[in-house]
């Protein structure tokens, strides 16, 4: 059957990117029985800049037809000044929570041709391989109520409000749980029990699931000790599953551990398998129309599509595999680059991993 | 005047470096005419095992008497499966309300003589010096409603409130801003407002109140986006304000980068000057009662207090001094010792600064 692949560019490097990643699933699909059928739709700026809306009703409807989208980058500062409605991330949020995009994977790998790139000691971070599992359609994301208004007093007030309930809590543990035993079987549980209820009803629930997987290793780790521990020693991690708000933000260091962050893949996945790919790095509008993207993320996030959505492992590890090639030969975009490798542009790398496939 | 000093050691390692900072104290009473009254009182663990509450009535009067309070940690496995309210932490949370110490300032500043300590590179930290300023009494850890019901389909659901109105973040706002003033004029502010209705406000009361303070440079960052500056350019930062929850996380990652974690004193602050001193580090459990804990944390803490409270600067920079001439005399507690250097116990670390006051 002819899978239906949606690509949602969006804004800044989105497009650049979003190219690279077409060319390979491209040379996959003529080359490689690859069975697909792309389709493009509008998001974030570039949607509002011609619709008026982040997330106009084609776009939607595009994205609910299709078997998985890939994502480009959103925002830019053009809309920063926008009320919330009206900005690039709500067309994103709203696109995760109406397709129910629950499970955000978020890799973080440290390629050892890149090792020396990270901000970290060598023998802290050589090997990293984390998987953080984040809550992506709940949370103080959409908790309601959430506003402003004016007190009694006449004090503007403004509030939201973070929540969960227990079906939420175990789809996103089952996930997790099943990550960790595909990985090492060590799984960390991030929350703010000693603070917050939603987070007791979290380790309620984790702890409950354990039972289902006498396999998995379930540790429990509060969020401002794991932001330490991810500096002190990031190896001490496998899987990590967290709620939205806290894995907006671990993911986030996560990866800048690892120095390449333009080369992070993610996938947003609902309940039957249907997914959201996209790179963890943003829209970077100050390098923007200039050619220098790295183009690696998101092409590896056709990898995860591939074997996620697609049931085609065989060419997500071609596609990795491509990768790696091209770290060995010593291409490198201008984020990754360093004295010895050969600085490529966006296209460059895109057609070195074309020619590798 | 005489000034009231509560010391509450608390938990864990809390107790035997409590011991070492009133040695420090007793020394300026006697010798360099520091005018001040100590008493004691129980919090936290002791505080549950002794009178069934982590903040018992004797305790909160004691610490709204006293002018400052200096605080060990709290904590410990023995008491995680409480219900929260009977937990240490909850004593610490009451506190804090209690007293109204809305500003919480978390110095993260590498030792030169600690520079290899440190997780990162060293050209990455070297001369880290940054300050952290975290709202304490509002946010998420107090907003109501909070809690867990069953709704109406029969499922458990949990929710906590972030909350903040106008007053709240205009008060920490200037707490910061006077912060950044007397260090290098630079302000950055920490938020989530492409999401959160909170940080909308939050933002947008920290841009009214730029307009006082025109020698101090204000930038705003998102909170994820902060959690990777941090690990990729710390020294980006001088001085940052955001609220509790967001300062939780980010305080301890920022303290973690410095790598001597066991170095670093904090201050909690109200509106007339009264404060809570305390370390970063927590009750470190695994290690109490060995006498290898570093107690120059809440010797610092002891320094801030003269700084802050006691209107000692001159003794403040006198303990500092010290603790610099320990240092490099090559003085080391177990968390912070290496090859090349002398190791200390919790004991002779705190003579040692002592006998170079
Ligand atoms: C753009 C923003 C709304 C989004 C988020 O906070 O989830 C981004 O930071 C991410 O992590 O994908
Ligand atoms: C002990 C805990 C409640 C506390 C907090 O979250 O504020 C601690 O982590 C801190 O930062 O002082």
């Amino acid at each position: 059957m002819t899978a239906k692949i949606l690509v949602m560019p969006g804004d800044g490097v989105g497009p650049e990117i979003c190219r690279e990643a077409v060319r390979v699933l491209d040379a996959l699909a003529s080359d490689h029985g690859l069975d697909i059928e792309l389709d493009e739709a509008l998001v974030g700026g570039a949607a509002i800049d011609a619709e008026g809306d982040p997330l106009p009703e084609a776009s939607l409807a595009a994205a609910r037809e299709a078997d998985a989208v890939l994502f480009g980058a959103i925002g830019g500062p053009a809309w920063d000044e926008q009320p919330r409605d009206k900005r690039p991330e709500s067309g994103l949020l709203r696109l995760r929570s109406e397709l129910g995009l629950f499970a955000n994977l978020r890799p973080a790998i440290l390629y050892p041709q890149l090792a020396h790139v990270s901000a970290l000691k060598p023998e802290i971070v050589a090997g990293l391989d984390i998987m953080i599992v984040r809550e992506l359609t709940g949370g103080i994301y959409f908790g309601k109520p959430s506003g402003l208004h004016t007190t009694a007093s006449g004090r503007r007030e403004a509030y939201n409000t973070m929540r969960y309930d227990e079906a939420e809590i175990e789809r996103i543990g089952r996930a997790a749980f099943d990550t960790a035993r595909a990985r090492s079987g060590r799984l960390c549980s991030v929350d703010k029990a000693n603070v917050l209820d939603v987070s007791q009803l979290w380790r309620d629930i984790m702890n409950g699931l354990a039972g289902d997987y006498p396999d998995v290793e379930l540790t429990h780790m509060y969020v401002d000790n794991a932001a330490m521990q991810l500096v002190r020693a990031p190896k001490q991690f496998d899987t990590v599953v967290t709620g939205n708000l806290f894995g907006d933000i671990l993911s986030d260091a996560a990866a800048m551990l690892t120095g390449s962050i333009g080369m992070l893949p993610s996938a947003s996945m609902d309940a039957a398998g249907k997914g959201l790919y996209e790179p963890v790095h943003g829209s970077a509008p100050d390098i923007a129309g200039q050619g220098v993207a790295n183009p690696l993320a998101i092409i590896l996030s056709v990898a995860m599509m591939l074997r996620y959505t697609l049931g085609r492992a065989d060419l997500a590890a071609k596609v990795e595999n491509a990768v790696g090639y091209a770290l060995d030969r010593g291409l490198r975009t201008r984020d990754i680059m360093d004295d010895e490798t050969q600085m490529a542009s966006t296209q460059e790398m895109g057609g070195a991993i074309v020619d590798m496939l």
